[in-house]
């Protein structure tokens, strides 16, 4: 299936939330993970990212379309350079 | 058809861009616009977007799924107030 992950987070779990993210999706954006994923790898995601954030503060979006051909995906502009840069 | 649009854009358009996205999609986060629309009003929209973007320098990133049952949002955490405090 294929996932987008857009959170809003505080700036001290951040980096915990972009580390967590970078394991399992691409990092298209700020705030923006997106890829293909098992059902099991996103629970796991899912349930390792709500163990950080502070549901009372942060809030993560995720969007999941079961079959990849349902979405189309195009972007305009300058490509955002890889997320090694923050880390 | 379900869009999501999430944007990186610098901080002297980033006010018209949203702007231009609240007229069409609902926010939800943190450079993420999102919503049901037609594929007239997408059309629109995009092209009215890449008119004020500088494509050297800003991104645009398009979900589009054309049958929003393919589609499952689901969000943890805080919701976030409504824009209206940035306008």
């Amino acid at each position: 299936m294929f996932v987008i992950i857009t959170y809003d987070v505080n700036v001290k779990r951040v980096n915990k939330v972009c580390k967590k993210l970078k394991e399992y999706l691409t990092w298209t954006q700020n705030s923006v993970f997106e890829g293909e994923i098992t059902k099991t790898q996103f629970m796991k995601c899912k349930s390792e990212l709500e163990k950080i954030i502070d549901p009372d503060v942060d809030s993560l979006y995720y969007y999941v379309v079961e079959n990849p051909k349902h979405l189309k995906k195009t972007f305009v502009g300058a490509e955002k350079g890889d997320m090694d840069i923050f880390f």
